[in-house]
């Protein structure tokens, strides 16, 4: 029978009779006449008391010797009359018992999964830390998060695309991309779905999409992995002030909504107050808006060198930020040089792009990205000259995207996100790594 | 502005005065006095009226030519006077002309997507066919219902995992799989999510996953994709039975939940009478269940031959459909000889496995599977080698996984879902291609 009892429940109920326990050993003690263990569920954990003397519990010696992490089923009489809730077992089964001694224990409450030691034995062996009771509830956290941006685009009317992930459309690089062989054709894991949610607003106007992503850059910085949760967005009639609004305002409702249905589990991880102070922050109210022109001179000003025309680096995001009182900062007009071909370019300034992006403050770094898309074929054949994606090969893996020009496609804009980014700033983890529970690094061997 | 003003609103208020439209020309007629546009937007569509005499029109001559699919935007006044909704245009603004003659014409009306002549236009040029109406709400159902499935699985507690797409753990054949370059270790992308959320139900207990899967099988069958989505589901204390009864009740809340939001897609596509045909079909009350050796008994009575221990075919399935009235049918205990290493086996029976397929009738075949896994490590380590999977490279691919048995892994059972499977069934589409925007079909050349 499927177990439909929970240790959160029972407690929660708090009435003595029976009740039926499945869930796993995580402590054991023993006093002259019993044995006491405190069993895990998904829910919560609770005492289970064994009496050494009584009958049903013949095999007591075998019990006390269990390795932690077993998993077994008690029956027995719940009470609460000493202020701990309990169960007095009567009947009780080894559904499965643990013979590995995992070291780290995954399940040893004082395990703290975030410290730089752990890192390896998550790295190696996901497979057994994933149940961490901390590891495990960031990664529901950020896959709650995850249901809850899908739920807001579809309450907005937006409707959910499923782009290809095998495609010939690399955006970047193509030594960027993953390669697969697909019956004799090179074809690449997709890095960025907007050529494949462009053609979806002549359909549907609003569309929207979360998927796997695959990136093959050398970086190993601290908010970088090969595979990442992305969100992309994209808008018929909106134009870069539009999508500025309209993400701080999704980032804002979906975030508030997320930590509003994981209380538990905000209390599990002890960040009340951190979460007060992001969600604070979140709130589109308190953003700032900068220009790319602005920011460089920002840093120049606090003595920081750097060449106009590149990406900002972490160091020179934290600046920024710590010169805005810790805010959320955009950054718009980023120069064509820093950004993909298909954006769209500002009127009065064409080596600057209308590409803004949401910088996270404490070295958080980016975290949201903006950017309004070229409707015009003529346009963006010149923009793509311009990044030597002008080969008839390349333009051969474009043409559709090319000529989705000619077939109506009005002034529009995407919206993009890293889920793990922002996860990590909220609730303020060391890695993004921790937001995925088999985390692919770079230069890291896959164990699973 | 972002557009906030959307036609079936207009003609839902149905209020005499000032109206902005934002849309597409999908049709066009003229008399002497003024021209009559169909304008389309993702919600419906409107008549805007053009008054040739009017100053306001000066361009009426380049209005008259315009391109099919050219996005204008228009303001006028609403009115519904001869029973005809319409807006009689004070001014207009070409948003985006279309240049392009796409034969055929992806927004005529009395284009039928799903004809086989129009396929080659389709797997071609998805770029410009998904905007097809039919097509578009096909898409739109296939997105609801994948959204359904997680809020299903959320409201009833399960958690959502996240596996990874690029993973060692292959299940089946190598050259079953497609393989990507990490950093020069070999990697395959996932076929089955079975290793990565059996570890999951130690934190979790219910676990789900939503993922793209890739399947290099060279099957170019009506209910084969190279690329599609996998609904997978794990949870501890279950056996089959208990899945059995939590795919069926999963599956018909799913499908009507669905059908409920997509009344007036359903409506485009004329589908009422057959949905409503197959939601009976789809309630569990109403399957059929069967075991592998009686189905295999059956099929052979009907004159077929049959080699025991292989899987059903195509034509098989609709034998045993036919001879259970069409039902949906369980077919259990399949073969070991026919199903993956990690399925428990039949106590009685151990040639067989405690797996059990949901079979749609009328050709559309399976849809769903479930299966018990196995708990204990010489258990599995010995269906390994039965599978020839002992080698030391292959026991080093799957040695987490095999040690997970040693970590407390109580009994535990799973759901495997094709969900483009369920939609084809559903609305009785002759080909799952027609359930993503950009199918992957194996020998067909990428476009895309």
């Amino acid at each position: 029978m499927i177990k439909t009892r929970f240790i959160e429940e029972i407690i929660k109920d708090n009435k003595e009779g029976n009740e039926q326990v499945h869930g796993w050993i995580i402590g054991k003690r023993k006093s002259k006449n019993y044995i006491f263990l405190d069993i895990k569920d998904s829910t919560g954990v609770i005492q289970v008391v064994l009496n050494k003397k009584k009958n049903v519990h013949e095999d007591i010696d075998y019990i006390k010797n269990l390795k932690l992490n077993s998993a077994v089923s008690v029956t027995g009489l719940y009470n609460n009359s000493r202020n701990q809730p309990e169960i007095i077992a009567s009947f009780y089964k080894i559904e499965k018992e643990a013979t590995l001694n995992l070291q780290p224990n995954p399940s040893n409450p004082l395990l703290n999964p975030f410290n730089e030691n752990f890192i390896k034995h998550l790295t190696k062996h996901p497979t057994f830390y994933i149940s961490n009771r901390k590891l495990a509830t960031v990664l529901k956290i950020k896959s709650r998060f995850r249901h809850n941006l899908a739920s807001w685009f579809w309450s907005n009317k937006y409707v959910q695309m499923e782009p290809p992930e095998f495609t010939n459309q690399t955006l970047y690089d193509d030594n960027g991309a993953f390669w697969i062989n697909l019956n004799g054709q090179k074809i690449s894991l997709s890095r960025c779905a907007t050529f494949h949610l462009e053609p979806g607003i002549i359909a549907y106007e609003k569309v929207f999409c979360i998927t796997e992503t695959h990136a093959n850059e050398m970086s190993r910085s601290k908010r970088h992995l090969a595979e990442f949760t992305h969100l992309k967005a994209e808008l018929a009639w909106a134009n870069l002030e539009d999508l500025m609004s309209i993400a701080g305002k999704m980032l804002y409702e979906t975030v508030r909504q997320t930590v509003s249905d994981c209380q538990k589990e905000i209390e599990i991880l002890g960040l009340g107050k951190i979460i007060e102070d992001k969600i604070n922050r979140l709130n589109p109210k308190n953003y700032k808006i900068i220009s790319y022109d602005d920011a460089i001179e920002l840093i120049k000003k606090k003595g920081k060198s750097f060449d106009y025309g590149k990406s900002l680096s972490n160091k020179d995001e934290e600046i920024l930020t710590l010169a805005h009182n810790n805010s959320l900062l955009w950054i718009k007009f980023i120069p064509c040089t820093a950004e993909g071909f298909p954006f769209k370019r500002k009127n009065d300034a064409p080596h600057l792009t209308m590409v803004s992006d949401l910088i996270a403050p404490g070295g958080f770094g980016e975290i949201l990205g903006i950017a309004e898309k070229i409707t015009d074929y003529d346009e963006l054949l010149s923009r793509m000259k311009e990044k030597r994606k002008d080969t008839p090969e390349q333009l051969e893996r474009y043409k559709d995207y090319l000529d989705l020009r000619k077939c109506g496609l009005p002034e529009h804009g995407g919206i993009g996100m890293g889920i793990e980014r922002v996860v990590r700033f909220l609730l303020d983890l060391k890695h993004v790594r921790y937001t995925r529970p088999f985390p692919v690094i770079h230069k890291t061997k896959i164990n699973f």
